[in-house]
């Protein structure tokens, strides 16, 4: 009937002109150009800052004028408050970033009146991006920053610098964790010079992972032990040829004594020796160390592995300096599609934390899964409060792929975590409702698709608590049965399952582990007991017999076997979504996604089949 | 400096047009007069119904054409689709209704794509509103629908059903729960058939409250005896003459032996066999018999009065017929500012049910006090799921008052809850930010003020699980002695809070009432114990020592010393909130809240002097 009618013909030619190739590269920016809007600032320089918000709003702005101005009475955390019509928008801020977050604010339509405040005040993206351009846990290309070549692409920087300016993003640590000593060399510095200069107008602070033996590696010295005069001196001067190049450098990252990097406990110091160190030698340039808790397997080995953040740092806290921040993951474990919020999070009171997500998929899929994160994320912070926190850190999930993510509803999840990290209280829906409707259409049918997608893949990847069952090294698909003696045996699927012919489930209660231990009230004595502890985390905390009956009345194994086919059915129906979705969609990005999900599908078989067909056999006594 | 541009004086003067005198009587059905679109009707009558929707467009809709098609692919159910661009806007549904709810949601400016359909299939107001123009519990005037003259205000009635219309309520009970057997006489039920005629176009249909006692004071029988076949004959007649009137008539609510009413268990006959007998009368018409679980004090006088529900019914589950609905208020006692979930929502699991949610504020302020429902809703939707509730009904806060709820922004409970029933996945900030956008201004401040009134009610009047500590009868302000032996005991406060110098709290866990073992888990044994009872319960569920420490570390009459602090803070908050708006909003509107702000405050004082005065005595040992 539709086709019918002139009417429809029009809207058809209308949608069709829409409907061109598109490679994502633009990724929420997708503004059409206006050139409608003159543009004044009050009490701004001609500053770099309010050049790009003007320029911005000149070219993009729909209405007759913006006025910029600076107001003193607003704190300069970049709150900005937005007030007039469209024809007379008046944007004010406390400094200039918050007169670019406010024009990227009025630019997406977000014309809500009132002081508009970050919640957190650091907003940091994590790269973990190695200097030889390759990235750990990268799916979307290499690295933007860093090549053999030395070369910089600073059209694709400033891309970068104003994707994530667009949503109040203010700080980056561009390389990864497991770093080189050679980043702190002189040629990378200037490197990082080029960077901060570029990404500075955008209100972007850099920061940069340090190799806590740079002393040694790039240094010559015997040791980098931080009780050392030599090493104090070593690092105090690199700090001074680093501000002096860099005067708003942020900091230090630092992953010291995890996983073989090396760190103070090479020299039986303490955390606290090794930050405070470091954080002498940044303090006279107001510079921050942020230190990462994900310690495992060191002075802890044998216990189980997501209690041992809280024995290794609770004993530090209180004993660091001032200009240090500590930096967990949201979970004890790691970056899991389902976990009970860190504990740690509850223990170190004299000690600021930042909360660290990974927008980058290792665990979900990696860039062939939708898995939209902002439920993820919320969940946690309905556990750990916002107000308790400094900061929240994203492991980037951005490359050199055309469209930067990988899987293009990737994109999505760096969105997100920029809107939440300066809004928690922010609604998964409302996000994905103002993603979409900027990259591709505001419908229904897909804001539902987002919404359900990360409670599909705890479904078909490891529902009931189950955890860690991914195959070896690059965590991508299921292997249960996973055992290597060569490896520490925290990296072993059977160690985190236990399934044998009894039953299923790691016993972390007072009679296992005794993790719960490590919680809060109520959630302490919740997780204690098998009949109080919600259901997502049953077999996160407990050993559960095979005869044992969910809520539901079913037997674990027949639990099992609903959720994973819940999960199958639902990415059945995210294909189906799509396919009626063909005609409002450009043809690559629609045929890109399109092939995703197929992939997306084949694995949650795969998940549910390996899976089923092993624990039933365990349950059996097979094997 | 702002006013020192001229820019800023084009921005004063534009604002100060918006800011005239207003009384509130638009609601949030503000639009300006556009007279742009021309619209057309495809597979459409003329129905009143399209005529309303091609009404409306014609003269709000800011855009060239909007076409209006009945798609057959379209579920029935009210669902809509709104597509195309502002120029060629395309509404489609798969009734008129959907075409009419389409309209409206194109008006506020909803755009989303894709289909849009209602999650609740009965989103119904209950009026409790007495055949002499009083209201029960109401706080805006006297009844829209009855007076003594019988007189009916077409007008007003009209836009009522507009109203309701553009939120998508599609029910209405226009009668007091404690209903009159007059309301079935003849006369009555043709001013019913009137108001009727009006609503049907709205796709809103008419409920009446029935007295059970109706055969007898009305029909002039010895009994109401539900197994006695002339009143089974009186009561088939009566559908059949109410129906030969309003052929789309919804059927009947009933409170029945409950607070005085009468019902089957005056003949010793069960809830079953009552609603069986009104069913099979109703049947014939396809109408609906929602009853009301809401029943203490007969058959299990001295029980635990939040266990009676459950106790009452249970025993009836599977005995319904199949257009019989069970109706309970979402706690156990009765619309508290705070109450856990109404265990009766786990038992029933046979009998299709209702959630009843109180819009008008008889517990919380009543029209006095802002106090934003949408966050109190979704609490229990969080522990009910909405996919297993037939439908939900708001006891409506309307009246003939200019402003239709007495308080300004009691407006946006009714808009709330209209809102929630077509989709409780909405967060309560997009619908506090839709509806300031239609009402006043979507600022932030107004916004967090909205978010925040609810928890600072809970604070000011009954922190930590407290509960019914009101004033007798009318239920306004704080009455923590209050004790009369001429009434139930479950109407005295003292019964409740049961204060003395060793503790205070009722103990509703298995050493007590044994109120907890109504929940299904994980709450039977969370709410059990006092270690995972979470805190906002603790004193709902616990008679607990004035020792006892909360997890803040501080003992029981410091943390309520700390939370009436905060209550109080955060309305001394709100008016400095309205204060700062007051450029930004007419006077007439700005005064009247601010009035009430005023109240609020002067009462949220009230509250925690005389509590605190009286726990504090209690605790001494005094009285």
């Amino acid at each position: 009937m539709l086709k019918k009618s002139i009417f429809c013909t029009i809207l058809l030619l209308a949608s069709s002109l829409s409907v061109m190739a598109e490679d994502g590269s633009k990724l929420w920016l997708r503004f059409g150009i206006k050139n409608r809007a003159k543009v004044i600032c009050d009490g701004c320089t001609s500053s770099p800052t309010v050049t790009i918000a003007r320029h911005e709003l000149e070219q993009y702005y729909d209405g007759k004028a913006v006025k910029l101005t600076i107001d003193k009475s607003i704190p300069s955390d970049g709150g900005f408050e937005i007030s007039g019509t469209r024809d007379n928008r008046l944007i004010s801020a406390g400094n200039e970033t918050g007169l670019l977050y406010g024009t990227y604010a009025l630019l997406r339509g977000d014309t809500i009146k009132g002081l508009n405040r970050p919640v957190f005040k650091l907003r940091i993206l994590n790269h973990w991006d190695n200097l030889d351009s390759s990235i750990e846990r990268g799916y979307a290309g290499t690295s933007i920053f860093w090549n053999k070549a030395m070369s910089i692409d600073t059209a694709r920087i400033r891309e970068y610098a104003r994707a994530n300016a667009s949503i109040g993003i203010n700080g980056t640590v561009l390389n990864n964790v497991n770093a080189s000593p050679k980043m702190l060399s002189r040629p990378y510095l200037l490197k990082v010079r080029q960077i901060a200069d570029i990404l500075r107008p955008y209100g972007i602070r850099v920061y940069l992972s340090v190799n806590f033996a740079s002393p040694m590696g790039l240094g010559g010295l015997p040791t980098a032990d931080p009780l050392n005069s030599k090493v104090q001196k070593w690092w105090k001067k690199k700090a001074k040829e680093i501000y002096a190049e860099i005067p708003d450098f942020g900091g230090f990252l630092v992953k010291a004594n995890s996983e073989g990097q090396p760190g103070p406990g090479d020299y039986k110091r303490s955390h606290s020796d090794g930050a405070n160190m470091l954080a002498d030698a940044v303090a006279p340039f107001n510079g921050t160390i942020i230190w990462r808790s994900f310690v495992y397997g060191a002075n802890h080995k044998g216990e189980d592995r997501v209690k041992q953040a809280v024995s290794e740092f609770e004993p530090c806290d209180g004993k660091f300096r001032s200009n240090v921040i500590l930096q967990s993951k949201n979970g004890p474990l790691d970056f899991q599609p389902r976990e009970p919020y860190a504990p740690i999070f509850d223990r170190m009171r004299h000690t600021p934390q930042i909360a660290e997500l990974q927008i980058t998929q290792e665990y979900l899929g990696q860039s062939n899964h939708l898995v939209y994160l902002a439920p993820m994320w919320k969940e946690f912070f309905s556990f750990v409060s916002p107000k308790n926190l400094a900061g929240i850190a994203g492991v980037s999930n951005i490359g050199n792929d055309a469209n930067w993510c990988g899987h293009h509803f990737a994109q999505a999840n760096w969105y997100a975590f920029g809107r939440l990290a300066w809004n928690p209280a922010l609604s998964s829906r409302k996000i994905a409702e103002e993603w979409l409707m900027q990259t591709f259409v505001a419908d229904e049918s897909l804001i539902s698709m987002m919404l359900r997608s990360r409670e599909a893949c705890v479904d078909y990847m490891m529902p009931l608590g189950l955890h860690h069952i991914f195959k070896f090294d690059h965590h991508y698909g299921p292997e249960p049965d996973g055992f290597k003696a060569s490896y520490p045996i925290e990296w072993c699927p059977v160690y985190y399952h236990r399934a044998d012919n009894k039953g299923i489930g790691f016993d972390r209660s007072t009679k296992g582990s005794g993790a719960t231990a490590q919680y809060r009230e109520p959630y302490r004595t919740q997780y204690d007991s098998i009949t109080t502890c919600p259901e997502e985390y049953l077999l996160w905390f407990h050993h559960v017999p095979w005869t044992y009956r969910t809520l539901s009345g079913r037997n674990i194994i027949e639990e099992m076997q609903y959720r994973y086919d819940r999960g199958v059915k639902e990415v059945e129906d995210f294909t189906a979504i799509w396919q009626a979705m063909r005609d409002d969609i450009d043809q690559q990005r629609w045929n890109e996604v399109n092939n995703r999900l197929h992939i997306q599908l084949k694995d949650a078989n795969e998940w549910r089949s390996t899976c089923m067909d092993y624990f039933n056999k365990k349950k059996s006594g097979l094997k």
